[in-house]
């Protein structure tokens, strides 16, 4: 399992790879909750979210001659993009295979990495089947999304920094789709000299940890269906034993709070966020009771959106994907 | 005229009542021009604008008698909000005149402030004769949204910022209104030990500036028409002898380009800015081999949008304004 010094030589690894993202805080958001919100910038991270973090340690983690024959990966979004940045840092091939229909400026963005993708359609058996044959034909390292212990140790770097720059946090917050973030920052939290309280935030829609962790055993998503499309995914193997021992509890929010949770933070802290980063302040919205007086941490997990189709502006006759 | 002792006693009056913003760095926006850009983040001022600087030194400069009558302007938008905030800190009364029409966001942020709105007709003169009355019946003291002196020194206080945060600066860019935030910028510029070349930056569609710099008088705007819509206002007696001494030239920016500035910034840096705020970025579109290879200040003016009506997303067949 991965442990609190994994993180930290993730740390160390990663250091002058990655942006040490700033923590912002907002007194009108102060106010909306009635509590101190500490929100950590991994929307302003090397490809716009905290998937640069484990996508860079897992590839300088590699060995000279597993490097050398390159990186791959399945991803609809920000992790695709991390690895191809950080192949193309170490100077090693990135092989993307990425499901048609994703937004545009994501498969942009992997394209101006320097990866190589291979288009497949949208299912999870496809994405695995086409996976397996690059990784066959030119012999790459798979990086999971998130069910990679360098994945996850990369991703508590963030919660580290967060403990590092703001003391005494009560409660930190993290989104979970497949749960490399949230194991990671749970993993970095429950290491610390005064440990916060970490707390899933989850899409009503994509609610699979919610009810993997009531069961006691992984149930995967069924057309999972949410706007923050970087939390459709389910937990895995490796992050599931490590959300059920560190993680106090899920919240579950309907993306109605979510969207606004987004707007919210776009009109009144004048950054971008996407969606799935927009989760925890919108559960925030519908608890805030629950944290009264308290001192929250908010991993703001990226900000890749594509600026012509924002939540608010999608007609309710709009077709949706 | 105003001088760099005024800013500099500016600075000491609001340092306790505004944000030193941050300046940020991009390495995708200081490829794409070829230059090394530092961006002065107003956007995250109080009240999401360089007014607040204006405003609140202007608000805190007045004597125990004239404060408690409380203050007065015309404005629809970002001053009316400034001058709002900077009254209730100071425990006074705010009176904003507004035309009809001005968008929701900003209106509601000016009651939100505890000011009194009174309405009139989007007019020059329905707003002077609508002011007139109510500085008359209340005795609040008219501060005008850029030709004013405690109004400049203010604005002038975040290019001193900006040249305390950054060394070496060869050029500051700021946008041009009714250039307040320019004057200010020059003269703060201009009093430095090394002293950078200010350039201002206006839209085609309301060039006011820029012909006014060339026939060596005010030559006000008619009909202005730009996206930019916090730089309808065209230059006053004040401003305009500070720009003339102390501006080396005046750009002047297409729409489309201030457009794709915009979206480039929110894409990029993760950052909302106003379409006013993203006019330097959109000269810089165009003339990057003016400034290859130098260091180069931009200030980003504000934040405040409407995100219902983002310009990309405004159809050709809807109306404007």
């Amino acid at each position: 399992m991965v442990t609190r010094d994994d993180i930290l030589q993730a740390a160390e690894r990663i250091r002058d790879r990655i942006h040490r993202t700033p923590v912002l805080t907002c007194r009108a958001m102060d106010r909306l909750i009635g509590a101190r919100l500490f929100f950590k910038c991994e929307n302003f991270q090397k490809v716009g979210a905290f998937k640069m973090r484990g996508a860079c340690n897992a590839v300088f983690s590699l060995g000279e001659q597993d490097a050398a024959r390159g990186v791959a990966t399945h991803s609809s979004g920000n992790h695709a993009q991390a690895l191809a940045l950080a192949a193309r840092m170490r100077g090693v091939p990135a092989h993307v295979v990425m499901p048609v229909g994703s937004p545009a400026v994501k498969r942009e963005a992997v394209l101006g990495y320097g990866a190589q993708v291979t288009d497949c359609e949208p299912t999870l058996q496809a994405r695995e089947e086409t996976l397996a044959e690059v990784v066959r034909s030119t012999g790459a390292t798979f990086i999971h999304p998130y069910d990679d212990e360098r994945v996850i140790a990369g991703q508590g770097t963030a919660a580290l920094e967060l403990l590092d720059q703001v003391r005494d946090l009560d409660v930190v917050l993290a989104p979970v789709g497949g749960g490399g973030l949230l194991s990671g920052t749970a993993i970095a939290c429950a290491g610390a000299g005064r440990p916060p309280r970490v707390i899933a935030c989850e899409p009503e829609g994509a609610d699979d940890a919610a009810r993997s962790l009531a069961a006691g055993r992984i149930i995967p998503s069924v057309d999972p269906d949410t706007v923050a499309d970087g939390l459709l995914t389910s937990l895995g193997g490796l992050t599931f034993p490590i959300i059920r021992r560190h993680v106090e509890a899920v919240w579950t929010v309907p993306d109605q709070d979510t969207i606004r949770a987004m707007r919210l933070i776009w009109e009144r802290m004048k950054i971008v966020v996407e969606p799935s980063a927009a989760v925890c302040m919108g559960a925030l919205l519908g608890r805030s009771r629950e944290v009264a007086g308290l001192r929250v941490g908010i991993i703001l997990s990226g900000g890749n959106v594509d600026l012509d189709r924002l939540p608010w502006a999608v007609r309710q006759d709009e077709p949706k994907g």
